[in-house]
């Protein structure tokens, strides 16, 4: 009963309200678990010496509001499901906050992009500077709606060996982006839309404004399921489908040669397109060649959307886009109107970066630390299989764990680990239903240095350890 | 006959449709007339040396996309309402392109910034330079989601007077991006959009993607009819005003204080709110105070739109909106997943622009310039009175020009203009449906010196000349 109490003094907000919302806080830190039973309502009112209605009250609020269910001759129950919505929040609001200078003490496995502490600043003022005097004010006017000329053919010199025409090309700020332009630019209300289970959160909230109808399709550990896409294929009309090629996030799954020719010819004979959203292809571990599906795409199926974010620097927000020749137009016009074009500066910067061979030198050096670190995550891992599961990505910045059955819920977990100085990710995020994915989580090494992973996985070890 | 000869040679694109791109292009430029009737069947087949039947399915191409109408016993006609919104591609096509740097010998009076040449790039790389050196990498990684703290804390202090709280300013990627992500946050489909008439192109486009129901209400010299409104507002649940409060693209126009509280008192009494797009009210020429819609929002009924790339520099993409405390936490998500935050070094930059005053001299320097290019140019339309009509906006960077009746469309004045090296903006762009503002056309000032003001100007007149 002690978690229950709460200061009712001062005036303005009523006690009934006052209870609710410490009622609803207690369920979205799970002090109060799902399903639990709240307080009898006239045991609640002495306890905290209000009048029965006010109880009343407070709990009629927290129906309303999804977080309590009254079963009728039982009492109320705390609800579930919405703890997971709400959840969603919390953790958004957390990692934000870690995002600030304020809260640099966590050890942070919840990060998506490669360290900014393993870039040089000296050599981007270099760099900017060099710009500046080259281009004068011509580097801080607007670029053409397609992105900065030099910048998009060095895309196609660098990174596709000149096989794609640079006005196909569309520079954006960063793949969030890109996803958002393109579902503008190609996806309807009530259009079906294909995505991994479990998928990028960021990208099934796009889906969701664009008041698309997502399907989730099971991922295996060489690609999404295809013969279930087909069996959906074969009784809907779908637009488009969402992947990630490379280290899949969360899970870390990369698709077989086999899957990416099939998925293509599948994209022909149903007519979609699919949405290549290329993560972190550069860090490969495992020595596996790197053939995108836009390098297989022989009947301009695919739209491939790039991050420079996630290796090169997060507060520069850039990326780009390759459309199939018969959404260039629609792509282009939907990039103009949601923000007429991209920061032009680091554009050229980026150019500069590319062109002399800075970027080639930044990527190897990241894959030498990264490969380290993976190497090292993987072993401390194999230390905790009394406790998890997971599959070797071979690549990329994170490991996507499931825990033994019964041992302990994600969401719980993110909270004694919060608790405990360490951030971690829970399952739930990468998923339509929020009631899914609470048996995974998913580590990331990008922010952490080798002692940093020993002491975060040692806590996490601890607290399974207090579970069993 | 001339015109409709085209090249039919070469294998691939079927003959008829050769003929139609053909028909379709001289439509877009004008060279055949809305109405005009296209040659008959028959006689257009001898003409190109192709069976009849080729022609036919040129001319039903034509029809199925909306540029020819079949009149039975009749003939084949050009199609003018699909013109226009042809016509708006091919605007913003040619608009793209001047802005690359091949096609800078134009007499430029469509721009909507402040010209770069304004700007000094030694103090801007003096001032960059000074936040590498401060913040490190740290000027490099994601900001919080609300846009880097500092800059926050300037705006409210320089611009606002500490009158808002930091923590409702929210960073974003210019205005454009602004409009977009208030929509996402506020606007469902089906919702009532309330936007003046005329109004921005870009903001219309938004509104139509998030399936609004748009309704224009038209300008009056001192702000929208509020009367009309009112009516609207009787019968109609409407969810939001989108309103540019000086010197409103592309009329001109601007608020009297009347109307101002008049708006925010119906934002209470019919449960609405007012988007602020501030657009260009740095620039006041006329003397008059400066007073925003938010500044005298005490029913915390208004979303405030800042652009900053309009004064300051149009390739640095940066604005902030103010939200409302209830939308809050809608704008902030809707922010995240559009692009997940703005670039962080330029908002370090801004910020130190801002505290070290080189803001404040900018914007005086501006004023200075373009004051005198108004008064310059305002002599110059004067001169033109045979031919046009024009409201005096006392700011801003353009004028809004009526042509008297019966003279040329402003489409036609647009490909004439263009021909003889001038672009300037028609109106259709600014109405939702494109048969209007056939009689308005704007001009800009702001990438034009007085030379070229009146080279410009004495090009148009020399058109409206031939016109009569």
């Amino acid at each position: 009963m002690k978690k229950y109490l709460v200061n009712l003094e001062g005036i303005g907000i009523p006690k009934y309200k006052k209870i609710a919302i410490h009622i609803k806080k207690l369920i979205d830190e799970n002090k109060i678990k799902d399903g639990e039973k709240l307080p009898p309502i006239r045991k609640l009112a002495e306890e905290l010496n209000v009048n029965n209605v006010t109880i009343v009250n407070a709990y009629n609020k927290l129906e309303s509001e999804g977080y309590a269910v009254q079963k009728i001759g039982s009492g109320t129950y705390a609800k579930r499901k919405e703890v997971a919505i709400n959840f969603k929040k919390k953790y958004s609001n957390v990692v934000r906050r870690i995002s600030s200078e304020k809260l640099r003490n966590y050890i942070d496995f919840s990060g998506e992009a490669a360290s900014s502490e393993l870039f040089s600043v000296s050599s981007f003022k270099e760099v900017i500077n060099k710009v500046l005097d080259r281009d004068g004010t011509e580097a801080l006017v607007y670029q053409e709606a397609l992105g900065y000329e030099g910048l998009r053919e060095s895309i196609d010199k660098y990174f596709w060996r000149n096989s794609v025409d640079s006005d196909n090309i569309l520079i954006v700020s960063g793949a969030q982006q890109g996803i958002d332009i393109v579902s503008k630019a190609l996806i309807n209300v009530n259009d079906n839309v294909v995505v991994e289970k479990p998928t990028y959160g960021g990208a099934l909230t796009v889906f969701k404004w664009r008041r698309a109808n997502v399907v989730e399709i099971e991922l295996q550990e060489d690609g999404m399921d295809l013969d279930e896409l087909e069996k959906v294929l074969k009784k809907n009309k779908i637009k488009c489908v969402y992947i990630m090629s490379y280290f899949q996030n969360p899970t870390g799954i990369s698709y077989s040669s086999i899957k990416k020719r099939r998925l293509l010819n599948m994209a022909e004979i149903y007519d979609f397109y699919i949405i290549e959203d290329d993560y972190l292809s550069e860090l490969i571990y495992n020595g596996d060649e790197y053939v995108s599906f836009k390098s297989m795409d022989t009947n301009d199926r695919v739209i491939y959307i790039k991050s420079f974010s996630k290796i090169f620097l997060p507060g520069i927000r850039l990326g780009y886009l390759i459309s199939p020749h018969d959404f260039k137009e629609n792509i282009q016009n939907s990039k103009v109107n949601t923000d007429i074009a991209t920061s032009s500066l680091m554009q050229r910067v980026l150019d500069m970066y590319i062109k002399d061979g800075m970027w080639k030198g930044h990527i190897k050096k990241l894959n030498e630390i990264y490969r380290e670190r993976y190497e090292f995550f993987r072993n401390a891992l194999e230390a905790l299989e009394e406790y998890v599961d997971f599959i070797l990505p071979g690549g990329g910045l994170h490991f996507y764990v499931k825990i033994k059955e019964g041992l302990i819920d994600s969401m719980e977990l993110f909270y004694q680990c919060e608790k405990d100085g360490v951030l971690i990710t829970p399952g739930i995020i990468f998923y339509k239903n929020p009631k899914e994915g609470k048996e995974y989580f998913r580590l990331s090494f990008s922010q952490t240095d080798l002692y940093s992973i020993e002491k975060g996985l040692g806590i996490i070890k601890n607290i399974f350890k207090q579970c069993k």
